[in-house]
């Protein structure tokens, strides 16, 4: 059973056969937008706010999309249903188009690509919950602020990722040109301090993750403690808890920042309540 | 006869077979390096300087190449002796490989991908060289600093240059977070000014173009009064020249700057004395 399937303008690939023209201007320039989310119970996860964004990020690169929401809602319900898989991630690329020369004018592509590559997911490994994840901060060279688009530019983040993995940890803490904390590399950032739940503002150059909007929906709805608040290296060490949301990967617990314990160092009490009340929200969709 | 001829890791294709897979990290996130030269008398212009840079710019996003220099250069020639065509350009593109997974890590990948695309080149328009090209400014919104590598992340000049050419300019000037003249999207820019020739150190954050280069080295050569120096807005509305050059389009004088004339508004006579001994200089390689 192949563990992805590839849906390109509406035809259905294996892994092997999916393949793009290197004109296109995703893979020329980065010239793409893109979503990732996931399906439970075989429904994409709100997947009305994903198409939102898609289209928002489209609109802060200037990408006039050629396939409408609904078009695109189609492509992704033809690849929900042939996928041999209950749950599966989607990887849903809007790129510019490919390109009828050499060139970085937009116009030179006429009609958008879209492709969907979906995968099953695996469930998250025991440890993560167990022991939590270790972290490592990383100086952003950009000093983009405000909420940021998805595109197919990529490039600080793997070097954010890959300096982490040197140092063993699992992933980077971005830090902005200001000092600021942002996110790591493909998932929102939390502490909680002082018993206040504590995330970045979108203003500090933020993905405005859609686990990160229903989490804070959540905290309202439940009446918990909470703030979006810009915050330093000097929070995370003072900090009892620490954690990451991502749509594939929910909630993980970060236990461990630059090698210094996060409160007891193990993961905290309160990320572990936010999960399941997380997770039985989900469930209900 | 096709314009285009494209060879895939040794292997070529015309334009509408050329395919790459869309686990490639190129197109997944802009992940990858390149160089654009061109050929005179079917012979790659300056190819050493060309793969010497490729390989700054891989070891800058720290890209470990799979493929050796003589390796990459066995491909080129294989691909210029196929071209119908007696000038060509050369997109030369190292992408990190195709993934096996989704995800950042550098290590989903192990091989390399090279695409070299080649174009038919068509020689300038006689209007560049008898009217000038017109520009406007591009405020950027990164800070980097430094000789840049060149890499697949190409999302800010895009915007650049979509803002230019909506204002009917034929490109855009960039302008980093200091305040300083960088480049154009895809040409380094040269200023006239007393007398002297100016353009910006690689340390504003600019590509080490390689018509730069060689236009340095024969200014040095031929003593003509030169210099690397910061150059702000103000320099270019008191400019008596200005000029972009481009390893496919050599030097075009740049006569309008946000609709302002540069000196006479018409190419100055010291770029066309430049264009001249720059040809000179490349017929003889």
């Amino acid at each position: 059973m192949n563990k992805f399937l590839i849906n390109i303008n509406g035809e259905l690939f294996n892994e092997e056969n999916a393949k793009i023209s290197v004109f296109d201007r995703g893979f020329l320039y980065g010239d793409s937008v893109y979503e990732a989310t996931r399906t439970f119970n075989r429904k994409a996860f709100r997947i009305d706010h994903h198409l939102d964004r898609l289209f928002s990020s489209a609109q802060k690169i200037e990408l006039i999309p050629s396939y409408s929401k609904s078009e695109i809602l189609e492509n992704i319900n033809q690849t929900i249903k042939a996928s041999a898989h209950e749950n599966i991630l989607l990887r849903i690329i809007l790129t510019r188009g490919t390109n009828s020369d050499l060139g970085l004018d937009p116009q030179l592509a006429s009609v958008n690509n879209l492709i969907i590559i979906s995968k099953a997911i695996a469930p998250n490994p025991d440890w993560w919950l167990k022991d939590g994840v270790s972290m490592v901060f990383y100086q952003k060279t950009t000093n983009t602020r405000g909420s940021l688009p998805k595109t197919g530019n990529y490039q600080e983040n793997i070097l954010a990722y890959k300096n982490a993995a040197t140092k063993g940890a699992y992933d980077a803490i971005m830090i902005n040109t200001d000092g600021h904390i942002t996110e790591s590399t493909t998932s929102n950032i939390w502490i909680i301090k002082d018993g206040i739940l504590l995330t970045p503002p979108l203003a500090d150059g933020v993905l405005n993750g859609l686990t990160r909007k229903t989490l804070i929906e959540l905290a309202h709805r439940e009446k918990i403690s909470f703030k979006e608040q810009s915050l330093t290296k000097a929070d995370f060490f003072s900090a009892s808890e620490c954690f990451i949301t991502s749509t594939t990967r929910n909630l993980v617990p970060v236990t461990k920042v630059e090698g210094n314990p996060i409160g007891t160092g193990l993961p905290g009490q309160k990320t572990i309540e936010l999960l399941k009340m997380y997770l039985e929200f989900v469930a209900k969709t």
